[in-house]
């Protein structure tokens, strides 16, 4: 992750114990037995990625000034399996068709399509099943959260819209429904589980809600504006530079992102919060 | 279901309110909103099938002398979501590439594989979500046992054997193996629900875990010797009839049902298990 300062603040040297203890958190999932499907289900957890919903829910707990405890490594590993999953099934040659993630070849091409559906599969169900693992008090309350913005009403109702199955979208409206949807709410819920976590009043949990709706939408705006400059594919997906022209989508994203951090008054130490919501907003690549 | 009848007992008479029940629970999974991506997902639990997880659930409760509560269709509910994304992923042109299931078209010929995909991941989403709605005090439990039956070691696990991921399975051990996690753990898994919600002594929870692990054995005998009347396939997958010929494979399954039924002495009630058990193993199609 490139180097974010905000004040005196590193984001680098912030995040980098809080990696290195999600990964080893993440891959105790698959630790249990040897079998060539756990090693395939490790192969997309340790091509990495930024790991930024698991980073937002860290920095939420510190923003309500609490630590980052082992439950809260379960449920970031708990997030972070949902997003790769949700990846390493869009990549197959039914959905997006992609060769590469992140520079190497995605699940399907490594091992096979049927592979990569269990891969999946698998990911997805180790999510669930690790939250049971936090503190007894607060396992239904992430399941639910987590179910939800994963779920038919969530994530996958996103993909769902992207793909075209619930009609063409072409409106502004339905554009935001799709990536509150497909991105948004993953981001959401990260926040909200840590407000769950760390005993947020009302007060706190539900700026942290607000903060990570904003913060999803502006990552989404952001997005397009990086994917027009990188390549401006004419008959590619619907993207908010296609229906607003780059320069309002720009502005768009920033109001998004001045939005978020007004949420940021109502929380004791939101440093760490801010300077990633900075990087995930305003990164170049 | 054909009419299963030990003794007095009508399985027919019993189990129709419950199938009622169970399907009504398993609708308003999927009724929060009109999408395509709902209907899709109504669409392979409403083609129905034997229901005979959450069947075994409710007469496992019933075996300790509880009533089916809400919470316990709820948790039926959760195994027949993971046991009907199971099929819709097997069905896939990549796994099985099955044209038909009960009788109608699979959901990737019903929609089209991506949507497919997308089904079976709401499904198993979902199957956890409403489990965070069971008395919370059950909740870790229940998450944790289904988590652990459906994945990597469980369910998925046994997917990867038998798609040959892991090696040649040749071997009674490795075919036992197999079985024990493609079928069986999820049999078994809903007898071990039962027990968390009726609040089984250790004794009992210990007899319906040994309870269902024989049956899903022998469930797996009987279905092996089925197909082979069925059609007898030269190069079809292992089977337990290949490895021991068809009456060996048929005293097998007689042994592991008297197995299973040795259990039932210590349950107070087991009439509707040992009806249910009788059905699944002895059944003509």
């Amino acid at each position: 992750m490139s180097n974010g300062v905000t004040g005196d603040f590193s984001l680098s040297q912030w995040n980098t114990p809080h990696r290195e203890a999600l990964l080893k958190r993440l891959q105790t999932c698959f630790s249990a037995e040897d079998s060539r499907l756990h090693d395939a289900c490790i192969y997309p957890i340790q091509t990495g990625g930024k790991r930024i919903r698991p980073l937002f829910l860290f920095a939420a707990l510190e923003a309500l000034g609490q630590e980052v405890s082992d439950d809260a490594y379960t449920a970031g590993a708990a997030i972070e399996l949902i997003h790769t999953y949700s990846l390493v099934h869009d990549d197959l040659p039914c959905m997006d068709n992609d060769d590469l993630r992140r520079g190497k070849p995605t699940v399907h091409k490594q091992y096979n399509e049927g592979i990569a559906v269990l891969v999946g599969d698998a990911l997805l169900t180790k999510a669930f099943e690790i939250l049971s693992e936090v503190s007894d008090h607060h396992v239904a309350a992430l399941v639910r959260l987590l179910g939800k913005s994963a779920g038919s009403v969530g994530m996958i109702g996103g993909q769902s819209l992207d793909i075209g199955f619930e009609g063409t979208v072409d409106s502004l409206e339905r554009l935001t429904v799709l990536h509150k949807r497909k991105t948004g709410a993953l981001i959401a819920v990260a926040l909200e589980m840590a407000g769950v976590l760390g005993n947020a009043s009302t007060e706190q949990a539900t700026a942290l809600l607000e903060f990570g709706k904003h913060i999803g939408l502006a990552f989404q705006l952001a997005d397009d504006v990086l994917d027009a400059e990188e390549d401006a594919e004419e008959d590619g997906p619907p993207s908010f530079v296609k229906l607003l022209g780059e320069t309002e989508t720009h502005l768009a994203a920033q109001q998004s992102m001045s939005d978020a951090l007004a949420q940021l008054t109502h929380l004791n130490s939101p440093q760490a919060l801010q300077a990633l919501a900075e990087f995930t907003v305003f990164r170049k690549h």
